[in-house]
């Protein structure tokens, strides 16, 4: 990103100031007074905000980002401090809970002191993002409103989807402490281990490198593969014969990775080295078609007609991949029925899967950043044989 | 709870369905025709759904509870693994995401064959809810829809904020594996650590004790107090004179304990030393008022009127304690403004706080189980005595 300083943590109140500029030429292009934004992601995002505090439903947070002045921070009181340490300086604080119970009228006040040229405000109603705030507040904030409120979810992923250098890095960063972690796994868990113990060495493993957390950790093994995979680890033991399929969704100061490795305990059967190394082809083929200018559905595509190029016929259309960032996923889809173009600083998974046999599952994925001069890994790339556990 | 097996991990089939059958019973009371629920803590509650693909917002999950037949789930494909291994049997997938983008009208379809003898869904409208899809497929649902959608948060909250002994046993673990963290904490971190160092150091502890997740810790250090008790850790030394505040979400099996502890680094002045000293009594009150029949509103006054004993006014009035269980905070309200009558078989926290000068804030917290005698701490209680740090 142009101007911005690269910090290990943190961004620059310079970065900010980009984003929100940004942002403001995109509302005025949507024609849209202001940008109501309510998720943890999105006031990370525009305001730097880093807090667990979102694990607390009890009270909304708001920023406003108005279509020709400062953002302004619509918080309960016992955020004013945190914001305090941000670039932004309209800060408007209310006690919450409080005895009326009403989180919104603050924010309804504010928003109707704000010029009204289009009569419409942005706000999270669509894809990949959801309101955070009792939908009965939302319902009072509408009613008898100056303005309409429509969706300013496409402006927020137009920004978000495209990474900044120092965004990059934070991801480069928790990816390469993962890819390290499962480099070595093989030589610290054993057939003793249940899928909870993995992934609690893993966890440790993982923060001992400097990751601050890893919220999103399946452990599936099954015999010849697993028949699903977003399943929390349960007490089954690993087991000589079990395939082990471990993703992770790690963070690095609010960034995550979203990566998978695969492993076998003792000795994979063909059939299950053939479905492994088909995966690893098709991977092969969407990192290297993840350029500028490339069509996601394209990209579809090609890994499908690879693994169909092997003897597989895909059933459904199933994605190959999707956006990360300040979410373990994000937009675009590496679907057929996503028409985003590729564009220089995108961070993308390829994320190709195969049921080889009935119930039988393998994944594969990477994390890729796209450079003006085409893919560049930021995991250490899977080996292209299943590692073997004993 | 009548009639239900205790397991470490998971919870009987029965007691789900014990769960179900109460819910239908609300449900009948407050003349609802079914119980929409789509955010994680509900579906774990209501289905005992174990997964963190939550942190993927691309795809809504939602769970139907109808009046008068058995739970349905309506779900991505992707899903439906895990599903299965629940005692939900309706099981409804659909492809997501997918070509038309919408992910409404399989559960629209379904909600429309149910009988309608009231003409009213119950969803998660409320407080301390927010609804887990995209607004704008949430509009898509109502619109022109048979049932109208209605607040059924306080249906939802009558059932969860009444912990089965099976509930009490998972936040009673995760509360004992934080205590005894916190216990040997002294003895693990020094002032070569930043605030970083610390909670990287405390989340490694609680994991290697059994824990599953440390989703919120936060970190605070300063002389003579903090200002500010929700973000996450910086790169701050712990130095010699820090106050050190450590707040804890931590979970197992999906249930959180809640609570902080706070040190000195070397020797407490002594205006800090009796602010600590009035919160631990202050403490005291509130846990002790913790009794069935109690009501919320009253044991704040309790707090409020202890601490006011020690020579404090008490301005504004924020809330001291709330509920605790599948989420770091839940109703009631420990406040001035809430008439919650305390149940047996609750899980509370009791957390006043003292800004005993401008900017300089201490907070205590303990987590307690409302038994039909009395209050029973989870935590292992906090010294009196502010521990020392060298």
């Amino acid at each position: 990103m142009r101007n911005a300083k690269t910090l290990e943590y943190g961004f620059s109140n310079e970065e900010f100031e980009i984003r929100v500029e940004r942002a403001q030429e995109l509302l005025y292009e949507n024609k849209l007074d202001a940008l109501l934004t309510t998720i943890p992601a999105n006031l990370r995002y525009f305001a730097g905000i880093d807090t667990h505090f979102w694990e607390s439903p009890t009270r909304p947070w708001f920023l406003v980002i108005p279509l020709s002045s400062d953002p302004i921070a619509v918080i309960p009181e016992i955020g004013e401090k945190l914001f305090r340490k941000t670039f932004i300086k309209d800060i408007y604080t209310w006690p919450s809970p409080n005895l009326k119970g009403d989180d919104v009228t603050p924010l309804k006040s504010i928003l109707e002191t704000l010029p009204n040229r289009f009569g419409s405000i942005g706000a999270e109603l669509g894809k990949e993002m959801s309101i955070r705030m009792p939908a009965l507040d939302f319902g009072l904030l509408q009613d008898n409103f100056n303005f309409d409120i429509v969706d300013g979810s496409p402006l927020i992923w137009a920004l978000r989807t495209v990474k900044s250098f120092n965004e990059i890095k934070k991801i480069e960063k928790v990816a390469q402490i993962v890819s390290e972690v499962f480099a070595q796994l093989p030589t610290v868990i054993s057939t003793d281990d249940s899928e909870r113990d993995v992934a609690n060495i893993v966890k440790i493993e993982i923060l001992k490198r400097g990751a601050d957390n890893v919220p999103y950790l399946p452990v599936v093994s099954g015999v010849g593969g697993v028949s699903q995979i977003i399943g929390n680890p349960t007490n089954k033991l690993i087991s000589t014969g079990d395939f082990l399929f471990i993703d992770t969704g790690a963070t690095f100061d609010g960034y995550f990775c979203d990566f998978d490795r695969n492993f076998i305990v003792g000795t994979a059967p063909d059939e299950l080295k053939r479905a492994n190394e088909i995966l690893w082809h098709a991977t092969e083929e969407g990192i290297k078609n993840l350029v500028p200018g490339a069509k996601t559905k394209d990209i579809w595509k090609k890994i499908n007609k690879k693994i169909e190029d092997f003897g597989f016929m895909i059933q459904g259309d199933g994605r190959y991949g999707h956006g990360v960032g300040l979410q373990l996923t994000e937009p675009p889809s590496i679907s057929s029925f996503d028409n985003t173009i590729i564009q220089e600083n995108m961070v993308l998974t390829i994320e190709p899967s195969l049921e080889y046999k009935p119930g039988k599952l393998i994944v594969h994925e990477e994390n890729i950043f796209v450079s003006k001069d085409g893919p560049v890994l930021l995991t250490k790339r899977a080996p292209k044989e299943l590692p073997s556990i004993s």
